[in-house]
């Protein structure tokens, strides 16, 4: 059965708020996502929140009773709660109609099999939480066998992030590690680095771009250290014929990713 | 000579505060947009801020001091201030080194010369400012006639719509209007319409996108009613390989737009 909360302060309550700031995700080793969509893509992906809540209002609802079920079979607390205590733990002001916590997941280099995937999606200090959530979501529909961040990139975690993935954070696996690591474990098999580059005037329809290729895209404001641009097996530019010097990194790694899907899907 | 303002409770800070709301910028008619890089953009594209906020610790800088020169020469008024008061003013805890303040602008379709650009953008409903500045910001780079905003979508001219757009406001003419009176001027003119669907098995890279080719969008949730679908000339779908059933809207516009400009380049 689940329990009910309504008291603002309850203790609990405040330690799941508390998973909205980064320091206390990285002490707990949790984090937040909200509504109903992402927590059903989560519970399809074979991920459940150690923690629900959700509004007493949605509680017949047929997805929400589901995850309910399915929390408490596995051990985890379902806690039915007001709107305003929803509010709090969303940021916003329209509340989802439910909250998970979900324990941490990550996977490493080693764990991946860079065979089982055409595509790889790799970013260096990607600062923004929301690229990094769309760039999960278009790596789910690129059919990307994961995406590898390199270096300070922002906390895949964050609820911004899992926002802008709408699940896809729960699909995709992702990696943390240093350049370094990556090169070494990139150069132990088959697979090409393609980096997208202001700095060179090959057109980004020009390679083959056979299976596996691993996609980098440099930092928001600055691109990629010329090191790492040095490294990779091709750079590649996409046209840009206006008066801005770069697209948004999302876009640029979407449109990357999405040609060589079609190179690839013949 | 600049004038020079410390006081954070000054009416003028304030009214320029207001601008973050969107009643006030429908009233005043005025726009905020932040940051050097992006009020570079508007200078080098003909559009100079009637009020000109700048640190006083970054006036020295040669395109800080450009930019005063070309406010106080066209009438407008270039004011030295404070990093807290900059940062009241943008609402970031780190303020860019300049804010300013424009008049809106705004073009209709009857001005539009449709046969000066192979792309135009529509988007309809569109809801979230930075999709609408990252679609702004890749027309700009695929060299795009404008953006059409159809129905009610969010305004062009908040905070986080130019700030998305890099600039890319002040380069690519937007005009918001109904579909209704969207399709008569469409059909005044040579021009195909083309929507992005999930209710076709039409592959994206199938057709011919002759010049011009208009790109339709719908609302991030909902995509686009079925009457707009029904008057496209055409309905294209991105291939999903993944769990989840869209794309972000701008990721989505971008790929699309780039498949068109692949094409008219040839």
């Amino acid at each position: 059965m689940p329990r009910e909360i309504t008291a603002y302060s309850n203790p609990l309550v405040k330690s799941v708020r508390d998973l909205r700031d980064k320091r206390h995700r990285r002490e707990q080793r949790r984090f937040l996502a909200e509504g109903l969509r992402i927590l059903t893509e989560a519970r399809e992906s074979g991920r459940l929140p150690t923690l629900l809540f959700f509004a007493a209002a949605s509680a017949a609802h047929p997805l929400v009773r589901t995850l309910v079920d399915e929390v408490e079979a596995a051990g985890g607390d379902a806690i039915e709660t007001t709107p305003d205590i929803l509010s709090k733990l969303s940021g916003k002001d329209n509340p989802q109609a439910v909250v998970g916590v979900f324990e941490e997941f990550e996977t490493t280099l080693d764990a991946l099999d860079r065979e089982a995937a055409g595509i790889w999606l790799v970013a260096e200090r990607l600062r923004d939480p929301g690229n990094l959530g769309t760039i999960l979501r278009t790596g789910d529909a690129v059919g990307a066998g994961g995406l590898i961040l390199i270096g300070d990139c922002v906390d895949p975690f964050s609820v911004e992030a899992v926002r802008a993935s709408m699940g896809a954070l729960f699909t995709v696996p992702v990696v943390r590690c240093a350049w370094g690591d990556f090169l070494v474990w990139l150069r132990q098999g088959p697979g090409q680095l393609v980096g997208l580059s202001l700095d060179t005037d090959h057109d980004y329809r020009a390679p083959h771009y056979a299976a596996p290729t691993f996609l980098l895209t440099g930092n928001e404001a600055q691109g990629m250290p010329a090191g790492y641009a040095a490294a990779c097996d091709t750079l590649v530019k996409l046209p840009m014929l206006g008066k801005a010097d770069s697209l948004n990194a999302a876009v640029a790694t979407a449109v990357m990713a999405y040609e060589v899907l079609a190179q690839q899907r013949g």
